[in-house]
């Protein structure tokens, strides 16, 4: 939106919406993504619940536009990491940092699905984009195989994938990505969970060893 | 403890703390765990709220009991997985059952962390059981290694892990079941949370791919 045709009034409607989010972000770290509460919020403001509900129609417009908010602002990163040409390993490293830097955001995208809340369809839209710019930094095919079920899932993958983005990329790339994605996931969140406390090693050479594994063509 | 010398006051006691951890299995399956009310429960049970405290102490001393019912059911199947020689994949199959029958239950122990919640040091020493359990059922090293960053992480582990546990497996057999927990980790939450839904192909040769990456000598 051109910034000519933004009114006062919209302007201010945007940063009223911004500092409901900033609030509810502090909520969520120190209570929960499922405990957030409008009307909290609203008392926090000092207006009162009616007058926030103008701002968000309710809990899971709120809960959708922070999801929104993180997928763009990983989207951006591994978008970046992408066009400075750095391969898979450059979008991991994007992809760590961000998760270190805010674990909450990560949570929130990745973690325990909040009870009761439905991600509208636009939602994996932006998802979707992740996954474009991870399958454009991916080594080509063949992907090591690690066994026959590999190669079984491969297989699979090139028969029954319904691929939304429309990317043209071949199934055992696509194979790639989704281990890319899921051990990389599997690493961090644990780390980010604090399961690894306590047990005397560093979280992060585990984490290239994944990456290192993935990334050469 | 030995059924004779179990009073009826005990017995009572434990069917009441039994009641109160299924009405909380119920109220974080519909609300989330980081909003658990121990006052919604004493309502539910009829009973008022300083009753319920003489069972539970507080919020964290419920999820504690939780978890560590979790964390007991999960070291059983994993162990009775081992026990019938299935090795690895016997492991990796009895946890995708055991996490697919109960989502909340899995992400309770591995999901996002209930915010100021702070596990007590005797759930990690149930947890370590799981990792012995792999352990026993890991094969002989080496891992097939994914690369320099791999046999990196294994001279890691092998001069910085600290093992509570005190199992003898060498570094290597530390770093296939790390990975075996992160990787399949990876799998199952992201299934459990819905991050496959739509893209069209079957999480459980995703799964299954990786179990024979990391099962074979």
């Amino acid at each position: 939106m051109a910034e000519t045709g933004v009114t006062p009034r919209e302007r201010y409607r945007a940063q009223v919406r911004a500092e409901i989010m900033e609030l509810a972000r502090q909520q969520i770290a120190t209570a929960g993504a499922s405990a957030l509460s409008l009307n909290a919020i609203a008392k926090q403001m000092g207006i009162s619940g009616p007058a926030l509900y103008r701002y968000f129609a309710g809990r899971d417009e709120l809960i959708t536009d922070l999801i929104k908010d993180a997928y763009r602002s990983l989207a951006d990163a591994a978008r970046a990491a992408t066009d400075q040409g750095g391969g898979l390993p450059g979008v991991a490293y994007a992809l760590r940092a961000w998760a270190l830097a805010d674990p909450h955001r990560y949570f929130l995208l990745y973690g325990t699905p909040v009870p009761g809340y439905h991600a509208p369809d636009d939602v994996t839209t932006i998802a979707a984009e992740i996954m474009a710019a991870l399958l454009d930094a991916a080594p080509a095919p063949p992907l090591p195989q690690d066994g026959a079920a590999a190669a079984d899932f491969t297989d699979h993958l090139e028969r029954h994938r319904s691929w939304d983005g429309g990317h043209p990329a071949p199934a055992a790339t696509l194979h790639r990505v989704l281990s890319f994605w899921t051990r990389l996931h599997g690493v961090l969140s644990l780390e980010l969970a604090g399961h690894f406390a306590g047990m005397g090693f560093d979280p992060a050479l585990l984490f290239a060893a994944e990456v290192d594994g993935l990334s050469r063509p």
